[in-house]
C-alpha cells in the first residue's frame, strides 16, 4: 500500500488569527524605528489589581502540583461570591466549571453541544475565535448579519428563525459585543431566550465584557434567565478583561444543566486541569476593591468617547457609537482594509509612529462581509487614542494620494 | 418543529478519568479522620526547583497580558538550548509550539494528524487521556496489546504492521511509558521509524517522562530521528514531571514537518495563548542544576526499588520490574480491581490510614483488559512507599477474609 503523508485535511481549514496574522509586518516595522501603536488586540493596558499580584509575590506552595479539574475551591468560591454580589445568589459552585480561559469554555459549549455536522446561529460580525472553535469541532456556524446602521442590534425574531434547521443545536453570542461594542437590551435578550425555549435550543451567552457599559448601560447577563431555562442556558465567562489578566488563562463555563456539567468536567479531567498559580490569582477576585471595576469602566468610558469623536470627524469614516466592551467595528473609505492595514506597516509613519489595526473580514463568517472595515480595541491611554485617531486621519488622506496613483 | 434539547452524544462518549472518578471515596475517607495516601496519580511529590519559584516572588510584570500564540521568546529558547543539551542542536525555535501543559500537545497532534473516523495506533495499557483526546476529536484508537510477561515491551513489527488499514494515520506511544514504566529500546524506537516511513504514518512520541530511566538506562528519543522523517516525527513534551510543576500547564508539540506547524499555531491563536507566569516561571529551566534532575532521577530509581522488592513478596501480586517513569501496572489477586480500589477507601483502614489506587481498566482502550490490575504511581517519599505496600499486603488479605464470606 503506498500513500502520501498529509496533515489532516481539517487542520488546513482552522483560520489564521485576524488580529495577529500581520504581527511579522509590525515587528519589522518596529526594526525600522517605527513606533507601532496596538489597536488591533484587546489586550488592556490597565493594571491588574495589587492584591493579585501579590499573591504571586507571596507564593509559597511548592511542589506546584495539579490543580482540580473542576477548578480550585476557593476560586469556586470566589466566582459564587461574585454572581451572587451581581444578584445571582442561586449559582453555585457545582453550576460552575473553571476553564483555561475564556477560550476553553467556548470550545467545549460548542462540542457539549452540537454534533459534528450540527449548525449553531451566530451573529456577525463576531468574534472571530469563533469560527476556530467551530472548524476544530466540525461545527457549521450560520451567521445571521447585523449592521452598523442599528448600531449592530440584533435583528427581528423572524430573521433569526428562518435560519433554524433541523441541525441547529444552539445559538451563541457575545454581550457586550466583541467586536462591535453592542450592549444588547433587556428584549433582546428576552427574545433569545424565548426562541431557545421554543425551539429547544441551548442559548450559549459570552459575558467577558460584563462590566464594560457606557451611557448609564447594564449588561442582562444570562443568568437572570437561568432558573426560567435551566438546560438551555451556558454562560461563558472569563477573568481576563474584568481584571486585565489576559495572560492568566482563567475562565469558566456556567450552567444548571447537569448532563452538561457532567460531560465538561470529564472534558476537564482529560487535560487534567487549569493553571494552579493562575487560580490561586485569581481567587484573590473577592478582594479586589469595588473601585477598580468602576474606575475601569469611566476610563473605557471616557477612551470610547475620544475614539467616537475623534474618528466620525475623518471623512468617509463610520463608526456607530460603542455601548460597550472596548471595540468598535469602524467603516473606512477604502476599498481593501487588510491592505490598507499591512500598508499602514510597511510604507507609512507620521514622525516614525504608525497604527495596527485588525481588518473586520476575519470577524465575519460570510466571505466577502466587512471588506472596507476594521476592528478597532481601544485599549491604549487616552493620550495614545488621540494620537492614533491622527495618525489614521494622515494615513486615510496619504493612501487615498497612493491609491490614485 | 417540536424537539428535545439533548447534549450532544459525542459529550456522553468523553470518557471519566480513572484516575480521578474515585476522589468522592477518598475525601469520605478524609473526612472520617482516614489518611490516604496517595499512590493514584502522578503528582510528584519533588520540590519546584528554587530558581522557578523565584520567578513567581520576584514578579514584576503588570498587566499580565497575553503571551505569545506560539510561545513566549524567552520559552522557546529555553527549551531550545535543553534539547541542544541533550544532543539535538538541530531543533530551533520555529520548530517548537508552546501549549498548555502536554495534554494540548497530544491533543492538537491527534487533530492535525487525523481527521474524524482515522485511526491511531497504540501500545495498551496506555494513558488514559489519550482515550478523551482521541473521542473529543473522533479518532479511533486501534489498541495493541503489550503484557507484563516481557515488560510490556513492544510485540514485533508484524504484529503491529496486522492493524494498519488505509485509515490508519498515526502511531502514538509514550516513552518512558505511562502507566507501564517500560523504557523502550533502540531498537524498538528505531521499529517505530521504520514503520512511519514504510507505511507514511505520523509517529507522535510522548516524552513527558525522558529523565526518569534507571539501572542505566537512556531514553532514546524521537528527536535522534527528526532529520531521517521529518515529515512524520512529532515529539510531544512537557515540563510537569521534569521540574515537577504539573500544575504550571507548560508543554510542547516539536516537528519539523512545516504544514503541522503553521497549522497548530492557527490553533494556537484561536486559544490565544499558553499563560504568561507559567511561561514566565518554566524559561527558568535552563538555570535548574544539573543535580536537581540527576537527584530526582536518583531517588526514582530508589522508590521504584522499595517498591518493586515489596510488592513482588506479596503472595499473588504481579509486578514486572519498572525501569522508567514513575509508574507500575501491578496484578492483583481479585476479581475486580476497581471494586478493590473503592473497598479501600470506603471499608478498609489499617491504624487509621489507607491507599488509594488507580484501577488499570480505564488505561486499556479494549473492553474488558485490566480488570484485575491497578496503576500504581511511586510519587511519594520511600517511607511513605514502605507503608503503602504494607497497607496493601493487610488489605489484600482482609480483601479475601470478606470474599470469601
Amino acid at each position: 500500500m503506498i500513500r502520501k503523508l498529509h496533515a489532516s485535511s481539517r487542520l488546513s481549514t482552522v483560520p489564521a488569527s485576524p488580529i495577529r496574522k500581520l504581527v511579522p509586518f509590525a515587528l519589522a516595522a518596529k526594526k525600522r524605528g517605527v513606533k507601532v501603536y496596538h489597536f488591533n488586540i484587546g489586550d488592556p493596558d490597565v493594571h491588574t489589581p495589587a492584591v493579585m499580584m501579590e499573591v504571586l509575590r507571596r507564593w509559597k506552595t511548592n511542589p506546584i502540583g495539579y490543580a482540580h479539574s473542576q477548578g480550585e475551591v476557593p476560586l469556586l468560591s470566589a466566582l459564587e461570591h461574585y454572581y451572587s454580589g451581581l444578584g445571582f445568589d442561586f449559582i453555585k459552585s457545582h453550576d460552575i466549571q473553571i476553564t483555561t480561559g475564556g477560550s476553553e469554555a467556548i470550545s467545549w459549549a460548542l462540542f457539549a453541544t452540537c454534533n459534528a455536522g450540527d449548525e449553531v446561529i451566530v451573529f456577525e460580525p463576531l468574534y472571530a475565535n469563533y469560527n476556530s472553535y467551530a472548524t476544530v469541532h466540525g461545527i457549521t456556524l450560520v451567521p445571521i448579519l447585523t449592521t452598523a446602521a442599528n448600531g449592530f442590534h440584533l435583528p427581528p425574531v423572524r430573521v433569526i428563525e428562518k435560519k433554524i434547521t433541523n441541525k441547529t443545536k444552539a445559538i451563541l453570542y457575545c454581550n457586550p459585543n466583541n467586536p462591535t461594542g453592542t450592549v444588547y437590551t433587556r428584549d433582546e435578550v428576552a427574545m433569545l431566550v424565548r426562541l431557545a425555549k421554543k425551539h429547544s435550543l441551548f442559548l450559549l451567552s459570552d459575558e467577558v465584557y460584563r462590566e464594560y457599559t457606557y451611557d448609564g448601560r447594564k449588561q442582562v447577563s444570562l443568568l437572570r434567565y437561568m432558573n426560567d431555562i435551566p438546560r438551555h442556558a451556558i454562560m461563558l465567562d472569563s477573568l481576563s478583561k474584568r481584571y486585565s489578566v489576559c495572560g492568566l488563562r482563567v475562565g469558566a463555563l456556567v450552567s444548571k444543566n447537569t448532563a452538561i456539567m457532567e460531560g465538561v468536567l470529564r472534558i476537564g479531567q482529560g487535560r487534567l486541569s487549569a493553571g494552579l498559580v493562575d487560580q490561586a490569582v485569581a481567587s484573590a477576585l473577592t478582594d479586589v476593591p469595588k473601585s477598580y471595576l468602576t474606575g475601569i469602566q469611566k476610563e473605557f468610558e471616557k477612551r470610547r468617547t475620544i475614539l467616537y469623536e475623534g474618528l466620525r470627524k475623518i471623512p468617509g469614516v463610520t463608526i456607530p457609537k460603542p455601548e460597550g466592551a472596548f471595540y468598535a467595528i469602524v467603516g473606512l473609505p477604502v476599498a481593501d482594509a487588510e491592505h490598507f492595514c499591512q500598508w499602514l506597516l510597511t510604507d507609512f509613519a507620521d514622525h516614525k509612529e504608525t497604527v495596527m489595526l485588525a481588518p473586520a473580514a476575519g470577524f465575519y463568517a460570510t466571505p466577502g462581509c466587512g471588506k472596507n472595515e476594521v476592528r478597532i480595541a481601544y485599549v491604549l491611554s487616552t493620550e495614545s487614542i488621540k494620537r492614533c485617531v491622527k495618525i489614521l486621519s494622515l494615513a486615510l488622506k496619504k493612501y487615498e494620494e497612493v491609491s490614485v496613483i
